[in-house]
C-alpha cells in the first residue's frame, strides 16, 4: 500500500500477465511463441514488443492488466471513472455511511498555480493568489468539512436516509473503491493521468500507478517512458 | 425540454433510427428487409421484434440511439456515469465555475422513506425519521448550500484556482452533461434506473427518458414494458 | 489442455480473481470485506454472491477472469469475435500459411438435425437428409479441403502474396487465437454459448470453458447452474 | 450506394450529429454553447475543434455517427469485426443460404505486391510472382467458387443444415452487414484501415467510408486529413 494525498491510498489487489504473455500472445498472429529477452548487442523479443508499440498493435497488451484499491477524494473518482473501460466497485453513501476523512491540500500545493490555471485565471482578470487568501482558503475549507459532517451525522442519527443525508458531502471528501483494466487500458489512462494538463492531484495517483506498471512490466513500461 | 427535480432538466437533442431500422438490421441475417407492421388480426414485423426482445438477440436495438442534455445533481450524475456505454460530455469545475444551483428535496421526499432505506435504518437501530428532524434537515441543507457558495465565491475571486476552489461544492450541486447511447444501452439504463431499488432522484430523469423512448421508439417501448 | 471437436483445443494460460475477490469487490459499496464462506446450516458470504448474481449486480465479477488459448475452425471463430468485450489475438494468414488442419464433423453430428434447422429445412421444402446424402457430403467436404489445399500452396510458392492466397480457404478450416475476458463476460458468452440455440460446434468450446469457470470459480458457476 | 471491388458496396443508411453537434457537445465542459464558424481573417470555432482532436480531447466526436450498409467479401468482415467498438448485424448462413457472389482480384492487384508482402514474400525465399502464374491464381480461385458454390447447392438441396453445408464456403466469398458507430471510433477505424499498411481490399472499403465522413463532417474530416 502507498500513500498518495493526506489521506488517501493505492494499493496492488491483484497482477495478471507479463511482458511474456503479451510477446505470447502477439506472436500467435505469426504462430510463433515467446523466445527470449536478448542483450543489448543481441537484443530479442523487446524488439517485437517495440515494433508493437510504436506501430500501435496495442491488443496484446490487453492480455495483462491490474487490479487495484484506491481511496481518493470524490473529484479525483469522478475524474478517474471517466475512464470507461475500467471496471469499478465503490464505496456506496447510499448503503454505508462515508467516513469522515477529508482532503486538505498543503500551503504549496494551493500557491503553485499550474500553466492551465493561472493562464485561466489571468484571463478572467483574477488576481494572483496571495499566501494570505491560500492560508484563508485552506482555513475555511477545514471548516467547511467538520460543518458538513456534523450536518451529516445528525441527519443520520434522526433517520434521514443515507442517500439524502449524503447531500451535504463535499466533493473534497474521500470515497474508496476497487479499479481494474487490462494493461492497454491503463497505459491510456497514464498517457492523460501523467500529463501535465491533468489535475495534480490525480497525477499523484497515477504516479504510483506507473511504479506498479514499471515494477510488474519492465519492458512495457520502458517502451511507454521512451515515448512520452 | 422537462423539468426534473427542483432545478434539473432533460431535453432531448438528437434521436436517431426507428422501429424499422431496428427490423432492418435484424433482417440482414436472413437477406430480407422491413416488409410492414400488421394490425391486430394480421401482426407483421412487430412479431420479429418480440422474437429480437424476448430472445435477447439485442443487437439490432444498437442501430438506434439518442443524446440527451442533463442537468442533474452530482450524487445523480455520478450513478449515471458508471453506465460505460455511454458517451458524455459534462461541465467542468476546473474550467468554468459552477453555477450557483442546488438540490433541495421536498419535505415529502425526505420523509417517503424507500423500502431499502427504511429497511436499513431499522437494522442500524436508527428511529423512524419524524417530520420536525426533516424540516431541521432540509432547513441545514439550505444552509450549507449558501455558505459553501459564499466559500466558493470568495476562493475564485482570490484567486484559488478553480479545480481547488470546488473542493468544498457538496454532492447536491447541479452539474450538467450531454449523454449518448445506442437504444440497446438507453434500455439497460432504463431496466436499472426505473427499477424501485433505484433511488428516487435518478428514476426522475429515467421516466424522462422513457418518454422520450417511448415517443419515438413506440413499438420497442411496448416490448420493454411488457417484459417488466 | 482439452481436445474439442476434431483437431481444436481450448487451454487455460491465465486465470486471475476467485470467488472470495469477487466478495471483497462486493464489500466495497459497504465498506467490508470477505468474511468467509459458511456451512449448509450457516450460509456466510455465498448468501452476498448470491443476491448479487441474482439481482443483476454484475460488477463485481469483472474482477476475476481468464485468458485461454482455442483452436477453432474459422466459422466457430467468427461467431466468438461477436463478443466484443473479449480481447483477441489471432493467428493472421496475412502473415504466416494457415496450417493444413481442417473440420469434418462426425456422421452423427451432420445426422443429428438440431431443433432449428430441422425446422428450418421443412419450412424450406428441404428432404430429411438421408445417411446416403451425409456421407456424400462428408466426401465432398474432404475433397474440397485437399483440392484447397493444394491451390493455397500452389499459389504460396509461386509468389501470390499470402493475403491473397488465401481466398480459397474454406470457413471449416481451422484457425488459433488467444481469447481474454472478465468472467462478467465469460458468463454472458457461456450463457448464449451453452444455449441450445447455439450451434454445436461452439457450444463443445463453450462446455470446456465452463469447466475451467466451474474449477477456479465453483460457487460463481453453482449460482450460474441453478438459475439455468 | 457505392461500389466497392468487384461484387461489393458501401451505403449509407443513417447520419447523426455535424461538426456543430460536436462542438457544442464540447462547450459543455466551460458552460458555453455553438457561436459559429469563422472566416480564414477571424476564425471561430473551427480552432476549438482543432484543439479538441490535436489534444486528444475525443469523447465531444462520440456525439455524432453513421450507420452502412457493407458487402464485402468474408475476409474483409473479419478484419472489420475486430473493431469491438462498432455494431453489427451480418447476413448469417446458419440462416438463409449465401448468395453466390465472389471476390476476385484484378490481376493488376495480384501482381501489386506491397511492401508488407514483396519484404516477405522475399525473406521466405519465395520468387517474384511471375504474370503467368498470376493468372493461374486467378483461374484456379475462380474455379474453386465454382466448385464449392455446386457442392454447397447440393448439399443444402439433400438437407444438410445450412449451418453445416457452407463449411465448404471459402473466405473470398462475399458476406454483407450493417455497421453503426459513433464518429470518433470510425475515425479509428480510418487511421487503422486506410493505411497503407492495412490490406488493400480493406482499404477500399474505408476510402469511401471516408468520402461519407468528409461530406458530413468537413470540418473533422480537414482535422483528421491535416493530421496523417
Amino acid at each position: 500500500m502507498r500513500t498518495v494525498l493526506d489521506h488517501g491510498y493505492l494499493k496492488l489487489v491483484e497482477v495478471w500477465g507479463s511482458d511474456e504473455r503479451i510477446i505470447e500472445a502477439a506472436r500467435m498472429s505469426t504462430n510463433k511463441g515467446f523466445k527470449g529477452w536478448g542483450s543489448v548487442e543481441a537484443p530479442g523479443d523487446e524488439k517485437l514488443l517495440g515494433f508493437l508499440y510504436t506501430h500501435k498493435h496495442m491488443t496484446p497488451f490487453e492480455m495483462a492488466g491490474l487490479t487495484v484499491e484506491v481511496q481518493a477524494p470524490i473529484f479525483v473518482i469522478r475524474e478517474w471513472q471517466r475512464h470507461r473501460t475500467q471496471s469499478f466497485n465503490e464505496m456506496s453513501a447510499r448503503y454505508t455511511p462515508l467516513p469522515d476523512v477529508n482532503y486538505v491540500p498543503t500551503l504549496e500545493r494551493v500557491m503553485a498555480q499550474t500553466g492551465a490555471s493561472k493562464q485561466s485565471a489571468a484571463a478572467d482578470g483574477v488576481p494572483r493568489l496571495s499566501e494570505v487568501w491560500a492560508r484563508s482558503f485552506l482555513d475555511q475549507l477545514v471548516a467547511v468539512y467538520a460543518h458538513t459532517q456534523d450536518e451529516y451525522k445528525e441527519a443520520l442519527a434522526n433517520g434521514v436516509p443515507k442517500e439524502l443525508a449524503r447531500l451535504v458531502l463535499p466533493v473534497g471528501r474521500y470515497s474508496r473503491m476497487r479499479a481494474s483494466a487490462n494493461l492497454r487500458n491503463w497505459l491510456s489512462f497514464l498517457a492523460l493521468r501523467l500529463d501535465e494538463a491533468a489535475q495534480w492531484e490525480i497525477r499523484q495517483y497515477a504516479t504510483v500507478l506507473s511504479d506498479l506498471v514499471s515494477e510488474h512490466f519492465p519492458r512495457t513500461w520502458k517502451l511507454f517512458t521512451d515515448e512520452a
